[in-house]
């Protein structure tokens, strides 16, 4: 089956009208997608996906997105599943393209969403859900899709073999425990740093009645208004409850440790994103200050490469991994199998547009193929834009739904891909027809 | 003085035809720049700025550049200048932007060619060159322009300004100094990949006679290879001069440590991008291991964060800044400040097109307002694409003559913008026209 067409979409949604998203750093969003369609010669089968965005910048990774066209159109599937590393490497090493990144940022972000198209082609074109044709593989072939490149200090392919060989006996039953159980998940949707304390309230004591345990909060805005909100929402949520703050970079190494010795009162589990994303010593540093609240990052983490010295300094306590930030399927891959031998449990970022589709399957993937383990593990979810899509993640009672059908739940609606096209979807063109 | 309009270019220069800039990871780029130029209501006066790229991908450059144009025209020169650290972070920090690196990548180069362009236009308004603007700045205008976010736990704006007030008495004597004297260069020239021994070996020996004392030569080729080029240059170069070598990232940690057991034979002065720009903690364990062989990167260090990283680590002895890779001269002077409080040299990046120009405003900078010294410092020099600048860099017995010019020495010929524009331009439209 050979890729005949690749299509690049710039579709955009309005959630800045309702400051849904916001957060310290990202105060009116309009989460947003850089979306592809690879066509092939058989008109019932197209490959999906996307790289999340916030609204202006969109149409870069649209540029971005035409830049590999030559290096996918015109390749057999087949071809492309048999060398999976390699495919990998064409993309994020072109000679020339590569300067553009180095894996990293807007390169890399329309990278995964073209590696990620070709993974949903390739679980539709076998009729399997894409956490299902990832655990099926032998590890030999899972192994065959992960570049080493930079990281065999820290994981050889063999190690990484032994990882997924200690597994293979016992794949079936926990695919079958899984998809009886669903994966536990935790809730953003309450906290945004732009709704009002009323609104917030209501939202924690439904999320509580809709069976979530675990919430988290958006903190870094000013730190008198961070402890009044805390505060709130630990008196809805009780003290069984679980509460996580999220402070989307906001803070310096010092800002982060002294906000987080006056916050510590609210008893958080993790607080997450409490510096760049870039300073892995930073967040070694503030590990050990606020220990025992755990360190939490990953979606703005920009590949394998920081990961890795995320693990080998003791830096974080849990890993966030985003299914588009880094390099698609094949990145995730080595990134799932580092935590594994070192020890730190993997919950990946969701939320914004198709990131809850996305990573349902990256965490069933972990806990069938690798972990065999939901301890002190979970997925984000953001309840908002699951209706674009043709096969939307699904939670309920706290746990996500183990996605059955083919592919890699990323396919949004046409008509969903018409309405919100930027700049000339009815959406963006004539938006007061539209919404009141 | 009002910015009224901005324009982006995308050009680029044939450089893969002869296989200039080849080494072991780009091996035919085309040199190429998005270009901007911002108009003002002063038809005389102009920005102007680039970020240098490697062929294809320019034109994602280009989109990056359009997305800033909003945050740059319409502004007066004065209002920005007199909040250049606001300025900065209204663009590496634009709450939707933000989200596609942050500070890295593709919106990090572009927004490196708006801030320089900014620089430009500044130091042309007052008819400096921009090195004497920067060093004519008190030090407390020096540091407003600097975003000390994620760095202030390695350099505090209080420190920042003792560097600087250390050297006002003695600015104007070491302006003198360097003006008569010039700044050190070593060449890159004589070393590409791609090229055959003989040409080489003939290089080399020009080199040596135009008064270059200090070459670079490509590696992570084939071992065997570079030990036979790596012998012949040493051979021409003689036991005198100072060879370094250059990997451009092909090796990881292990495999840099193996190769350099081999090449240290040759007595390199310093072994330069031996890995991922990205491994702050594999550049640390690699120069323990090398020693006393130096190691040096930066010209793909994506941001202050990183370079802070490298110096708290003890990771790197060499400081090598590119001029458009991090955010323009902003975090340049970030970077610069931190190396001197480190106590590691500055030998910014050059070749490419454009950074020579560029970097030996830094370079001056840096000895006149800063260190004071050239020991062990110098500017890269790459002897192509300099005929397409108004004032060109130039290079005389192995120093950078400093530039007297005003402005930043990037504003390219119309003619070079004309000919060389990418799609469209006669040497891309009809290349046989021209070429032979």
């Amino acid at each position: 089956m050979k890729i005949t067409a690749m299509s690049a979409h710039d579709v955009r949604f309005p959630t800045s009208r309702l400051l849904d998203g916001s957060d310290a750093m990202h105060r009116s969003p309009d989460y947003s997608a850089a979306y592809v369609i690879l066509s092939t010669e058989d008109d019932g089968v197209s490959g999906h996906g996307l790289t999340f965005t916030n609204g202006r910048g969109t149409e870069v990774c649209v540029a971005a997105l035409r830049a590999f066209e030559p290096l996918v159109v015109g390749r057999a599937l087949d071809d492309i599943t048999g060398d999976m590393r390699g495919f990998w490497r064409s993309l994020v090493s072109d000679d020339q393209l590569r300067w553009l990144g180095p894996e990293k940022g807007v390169m890399h972000l329309a990278a995964a969403a073209v590696v990620n198209a070709v993974w949903d082609l390739w679980a539709k074109s076998v009729g399997l859900p894409l956490w299902q044709l990832l655990s099926q593989l032998p590890p030999e072939d899972v192994v065959a899709a992960i570049d080493f490149r930079y990281i065999e200090d820290a994981l050889s392919p063999d190690e990484a073999l032994d990882l997924l060989g200690a597994a293979s006996s016992v794949k079936e039953q926990r695919a079958r425990q899984i998809l009886a159980e669903g994966y536990p998940a935790y809730t953003t949707s309450a906290g945004w740093l732009g709704y009002d304390d009323d609104k917030v309230a209501a939202l924690v004591e439904q999320a509580v009645v809709d069976g979530f345990r675990h919430i988290k909060m958006k903190v870094g805005g000013d730190l008198d208004s961070d402890v009044r909100r805390a505060a709130l929402i630990r008196s809805v949520l009780g003290s069984n409850g679980v509460l996580m703050m999220d402070a989307n970079q906001v803070w310096g190494v010092q800002e982060a440790i002294a906000a987080m010795r006056v916050l510590r009162e609210f008893d958080p589990w993790w607080i997450e994103e409490p510096t760049s994303p870039d300073d892995v010593l930073g967040h070694a540093r503030i590990r050990e200050a606020v220990a025992p609240i755990r360190v939490a990052t990953g979606e703005h983490v920009q590949n394998r490469i920081v990961f890795k010295q995320l693990f080998q300094a003791g830096a974080i306590d849990v890993c966030q991994i985003d299914a588009c930030r880094v390099g698609g399927v094949n990145e995730v891959l080595a990134i799932i199998l580092m935590a594994a031998k070192f020890g730190i449990p993997v919950c990946p970022h969701a939320g914004g547009v198709g990131l809850c589709e996305y990573v349902q399957h990256l965490a069933v993937f972990d806990f069938v193929a690798v972990t065999g383990t939901v301890e002190n593990r979970m997925v984000e979810w953001v309840d908002h834009l699951h209706e674009h899509f043709r096969d939307p993640a699904v939670v309920e009672r706290g746990r996500y739904r183990v996605p059955t059908a083919p592919g890699y739940s990323i396919e949004m609606l046409p008509s969903s891909l018409e309405a919100y096209a930027f700049p000339d979807g009815p959406m963006w063109a004539a938006p007061e027809v539209l919404v009141g």
